[in-house]
């Protein structure tokens, strides 16, 4: 009837309840430790392991199946200081007043400043982008769909990964991120940087702004009905 | 010397190289026996598994912390027969022509058509919100920032959250989705529909588009420098 192809779900696995619960609960706990963090170590990381959290990355859902990423993991120390170097010239003009008083008081509790030692220290700063074009083969040339949804589900299931496997992230978003396709090379026709993640090792004196740790409760960022 | 409160990061687990690997690994093979499906069981779920995943969902980084978002989390027979007939009335536009001929030939793959019915049969409708005005406190009205991308992100780990819980989900997108924002009695200046992902047991019948099962190589979605 239908003008597609399907297979039967056959690799679902079902829970009794109890289990489900377990399992939800224990999803959560160990999501309540991911912290974003500004102080890495520079100790190495194998390519290996980020190599199997972008592959994670990539079973997201995505508009039409079109899987709309791509993923430039940078080890190069060049290239990260290259990315620091630009990163800091962008926020040195946002701190000193690009960004406007509102948000200077917003980002106040987090301690941040102008300073990313952490894009050079850390072992891997991985650059996702978003594709307009493309299609279920890399070499389409299509209209992309809800691309932006699409990208943002996959970083959220990377970041999962990176702390499931015993990594700590960051999620940094100099503005402009333009910048990102000039260093990593890539197509800026049809790509546009989405979001710049550092991944590693805390160093041992990381901290958390207490701030950060004060998530909202259910009853705030959820209904039931 | 800065301005805020902080606390030593003191719930950071750290694993051996190969224990990262093997971690890294099982999280892409769960990832990988996650498909969308468009038949789901009537059977019921429990609303703490939900809420467990939905809290998993907050714990997202997001811009400033603000956690611009809301869940709606939909059991009701019938607030999920509305979300149905809302849903149909613009599916049956979008497909008899809204759509355009290039969007629809990438959809044949799917066989996807105007009929929803897993939208009053599925246990649990979540819709998904994102917040213009807000803050790290519910009642705050202030800017939020990377509204967009904080909200994918966290629905990154709800879906994640979900599927490693025992529930198989669908993303959906009706475009355009305020019926939502109706239907769910939100405050529709402030707020705006994300994405409404259903939640359930697959029914027996339930398949996988071929090509949905068809992704990408990590050469084709990943660069490493
Ligand atoms: N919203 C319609 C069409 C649709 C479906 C799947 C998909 O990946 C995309 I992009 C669009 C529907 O739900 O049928
Ligand atoms: N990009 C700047 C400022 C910043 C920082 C954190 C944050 O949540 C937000 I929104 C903005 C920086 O990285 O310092």
């Amino acid at each position: 009837m239908q003008d597609h192809q399907s297979q039967p779900l056959n690799d679902f696995i079902e829970y009794p309840h109890e289990e489900m619960l377990n399992r939800a609960n224990e999803f959560l706990q160990t999501s309540q430790r991911r912290h974003s963090i500004r102080s890495f170590s520079d100790r190495p990381v194998p390519k290996n392991i980020i190599e199997a959290c972008i592959k994670a990355a990539g079973t997201a859902p995505s508009g039409a199946n079109h899987q709309p990423w791509h993923f430039v993991a940078i080890n190069s120390s060049d290239v990260k200081k290259q990315i620091r170097e630009a990163a800091e010239k962008l926020e040195r003009s946002f701190y000193e007043g690009r960004a406007g008083e509102e948000w200077l008081d917003a980002l106040k509790p987090l301690g941040t400043d102008a300073n990313k030692p952490y894009l050079e220290h850390a072992p891997w700063l991985i650059a996702v982008f978003s594709q307009k074009k493309g299609g279920v083969n890399t070499d389409d040339k299509n209209t992309n769909y809800y691309v932006h949804e699409s990208v943002g589900l996959a970083t959220g299931f990377l970041i999962q990964a990176l702390h499931r496997s015993g990594l700590a992230t960051l999620t940094h978003t100099p503005k402009p991120m333009s910048f990102l396709t000039d260093i990593c090379k890539r197509d800026k026709d049809n790509e546009r940087p989405y979001m710049l993640l550092i991944a590693g090792y805390p160093s041992d004196d990381a901290t958390v702004p207490a701030h950060a740790l004060d998530k909202k409760s259910i009853d705030e960022i959820a209904t039931f009905i």
